[in-house]
């Protein structure tokens, strides 16, 4: 490629101190399926984030594959799921979900973001006992799909909303690295642990070259799950390889350092393009950007970036989606900043 | 059950020339497994609306069977389902088609009916490769859930696009009778059989004990349909009760004629409501009526007759639900409707 | 068929008093899904039988969706069935358990019966934790497949493993009636609800049109079952079908009545069988003989009965499978002796 | 670990030649989900070795992912695997391909290894139609579970027989780099893409940190094969990770020399071992090596190296199973050796 991309936060491979510590113990023969030394160790450090407390925490390759583990870990075949209509297990996974015998119920939102009187409303609407799938577990995402992200009020209402309805709350955490270090954020991993029963922590969209690591607070969601992981294909015999790769990220704070550089960059962006005096669709929660810019200048960018054009406007003005990341090159956030300022000059 | 039942099409036994038959051929000894002589005179009569093509038909004992067994046999595992958002399987089958893996893709509607740009705008919104699973079928069922009924022209409206879109069309005739003897009606079995791929006919609702007809025109479909049938739990032993029934309904045709009852009873109901000046909060298009009545009216008629109140009009008013069937007894809906005109008399 | 059946269990209609009772009850309105009067006084009949205890009791068309429910129903998608290799769920239901998602891990057995010796193998062969599926249903079938059937004390035997590992001991009694009424049985109802944690019993094979009656003594294993019996499609709107002939069937022992006439005539073929000279290839444990004859002879049966031929012996013998049920005429079991008996005359 | 282990073949992490071409690509952005150049060109390099035809490949993180993938992809939910019953996906993966709704027919054989005649038999009793589950896919391990391999004949044959009965031939690689560098092979990757309709080689026990590769020469089995990827979590974000170890292994033959050397040091450990003046229990197919010890000679052993005591042979006597990789340090293999030598001499 040689335009440079913003299309998504997984274009690079991973952050140089994961590839030096594959080096360094490349050879050290270790136990496999994750009974390492380093994936005991990457649990150690994400719990010190968790309070100290022993929670159980797996790793997996991808996300995909977290969400389906945990689901039909966790589900009877007649439970359903509650979700977002934008949720990426209800549009992004091929049907992941349903392919392990449940339903999903999905709500629609206005951004992203499940609400409590949204699963109070599905509660009630699929109600007619037993010619209902059995609402029983709430999927959300943080940040979400679309790139907003939960306050510390909306998940603990939400957590009480489902402890309150014996419901299940599972967070998906693809990109949770840029919703922990946002503007607006005032969670804690901590917080998460005590809000959620289950959640994952995203390596592949915050620097690792693949793998998620699922976190149990609620134990007695743990058990038995080594078989499920091990079912749905997830259990890697050099399991070394997810935990070290975690080890990495929880020292010295490199998952967030990484991800705060994401979310550096994509406010960067929205705050030139707003002075360059083009506003945005929807304000930057985290590290999705969503200018409305003239068709004109869209082809012109097309030249030198890669991007998606999310939606038209009207005839002459689209919506441009703008993704940034832990390895987002700051030179190349300022080329395409001057291309911007520069368009407009040249245009008047 | 002192009162009388308006509750549904199901609350009693089946047509008296049924049981005479069941008592006839009742120790004549018969090959199992849906290889009966009656199963195969069945057949032969239904095959005779077909316009005497000879077309694969199996039975099953009811509804979520059916469309589970047929759901399963022709869908690949990333393959998914159109329905409108009230659609039976959707809302009434308890994820039963989620259980067998396929994910289905709703599509909100106003009367329960499926349109074309419906089905478009379905395929154009679950198009992103391979992230989404591949809508491959559209189910849709007539009589509806909420009793409206389907034309030609809609129904080979629907057979072009999922032509042109490879999509199968299936339809879940559990109401097929009363939408086929409805008043609005213009479609014949015939038709059917020529503008969908798989269909069934109900007979639980039609005046059998129990059982569906699956009518399978694509015979590609057909092949290797019995292992589902199987694999599923829906071949009975003796499967003589299931082809019996369906000879003796598709025998002078009492199916016709008992539906037509059904949908008669409807009629001389809404008619009579709104003589007595009542609002139906929809058309009677086949046996089910939506009067909109005084919350007052309702709680006396609640003490005589069965029925559901459907939903909250206003402060004093409700709109009820009330179902006729093959069974209804011409004098309980006089009754009924000199109920509701005397209570206005007294009113006024 | 002009032939006579002695093919299986299931090859006439029902017992008359079922086919009474329906005609009596045809038009009383009942509430649908399995809430009838009937199906209420079915499960307090059946409850007499188990010692007055108030035990969960739900009633489905056929035997194959009782064992895919109850399966569907109780495991983890982790979790595996043990069972006979020549079990019905292992050979006669089409992958039906697997197409629930669930494994089956099978022992070989001489006579179709487990016994605590084979459960203790398959538990030390699957103990690999987690690459291999956990065992955690026992499944076994009285009368089994071949005809053979359980003692009280080998059914204690297998309730003692079976609590001991952990391990859920669930019934097939398609062919129950059989088993309970054999010569060789010392085993009641009661007994059967003591020692297992699900059973269901048979009707289609014991009189009735078709319907099996699932019990669950295990009360916690209950829990939210409705729900899968609508996921997997056995929720009759019409409950009161099956409701009703069980009804019949617990009413003045008319099941243990149909199923020892099964019996009885077995006995009579065996005995008469032997003492012409022949030998049975297993001895006679209930409704299934397997008599070792010419294949002169069984030729010429052929033109008057029909029957399986199971198993080649030698050249000129085989074994065939004959099988009783309550409405096997005596009359021509008769006949069919004095063909033997007459077969031996003539030749010699 | 301080004992050296001949645990496994998958103790290490990855051959150096990886590591290095993952640091020099890990800045260059690349497309995702397996649309990097790195897959194609790992692609272009394995489809050189299948005789140069454009053959379908796919890369997935792991075995039992790859087999869930395939499984649930080719087949419709009526339809069996037949499998030896000590296979990979029979005893290894937790009832991994039951979860996807599929039946497996075991087949008891001696070696790991099927014949023909086994096809035959499993064919002959699943044939009861539709009562059975239809045998429709052969799954073979090439080498198999207990490190046997099969010869072109044998493959071959197979290959007839599956074709003749319309069945799919799959193997599973697992270990296919040790089976094609084992002294007794005389198959190449270019048979196995004529005699298989599907096979996966696998990276992670020949050198990668995970990865295997799905190659279709049944092309008409690659349609849509991308959504199953996806639908069961195997679509890797960053697939780069994937085609660039499989780049690196068929670049110079990589995949060869490193399972060559794992042969190597079975057949030396195997030839002083028999020299020493023990037996193996099984001959050295490939990198399995099971040699019969004196129980106090194992204990002495178990102190310094790491591996399975496998089974009991006498009251002193058992066998352990050694199993050497790409990655056997040589000095170790000749301590062991010289362990077991001079055992011996203090012994005498």
């Amino acid at each position: 490629m040689c335009k440079y991309s913003f299309l998504d936060d997984y274009s690079e491979g991973c952050h140089p101190r994961i590839l030096a510590a594959l080096a360094d113990t490349n050879l050290v023969q270790q136990t496999a399926y994750g009974n390492d030394d380093y994936s005991a160790q990457a649990r150690k450090l994400i719990c010190e984030h968790l309070g100290g407390k022993d929670i159980p925490i797996y790793f997996v390759a991808g996300g995909t594959l977290a969400n389906i583990i945990i689901t039909s870990s966790v589900l009877r075949s007649h439970e359903a799921v509650i979700a977002a209509s934008t949720g990426h297990i209800v549009v992004r996974e091929t049907g992941a979900i349903e392919a392990t015998g449940h339903k999903i119920i999905t709500v629609a939102t206005e951004n992203g973001k499940l609400a409590s009187s949204d699963i109070e409303a599905a509660l009630a609407s699929n109600a007619h006992y037993p010619h209902m799938a059995k609402p029983r577990l709430v999927y959300i995402s943080n940040a979400t799909e679309v790139g907003t992200i939960y306050t510390k009020a909306e998940l603990q209402e939400l957590s009480k909303t489902c402890k309150r309805n014996d419901l299940l709350l599972v967070l998906d955490g693809a990109r949770l690295g840029v919703a922990l270090t946002a503007n607006g954020n005032d969670l804690t991993l901590k917080d998460i642990g005590e809000l959620t029963d289950i959640f994952w922590i995203g390596g592949t969209k915050a620097g690792t070259l693949m793998g998620e690591a699922i976190v149990i607070p609620n134990k007695s969601l743990a058990e038995e799950f080594d078989f499920h992981i091990k079912q749905r294909g997830g259990l890697l015999a050099k399991g070394r390889l997810l935990g070290l790769q975690f080890t990495e990220l929880f020292t010295a704070g490199l998952f967030f350092e990484l991800t705060r550089h994401a979310n550096a960059m994509a406010e960067k962006l929205s705050v030139a393009i707003t002075k360059s005096g083009y506003v945005l669709a929807a304000p930057t929660e985290s590290n999705q950007i969503f200018p409305l810019l003239p068709n004109t200048m869209i082809k012109i960018l097309q030249g030198k970036y890669g991007f998606y054009v999310w939606e038209k406007a009207d005839e002459n003005h689209s919506v441009i989606r703008l993704v940034t990341s832990w390895a987002t090159n700051e030179k190349q956030v300022d080329s395409l900043i001057s291309d911007i300022k520069d368009w407009i000059h040249f245009q008047e």
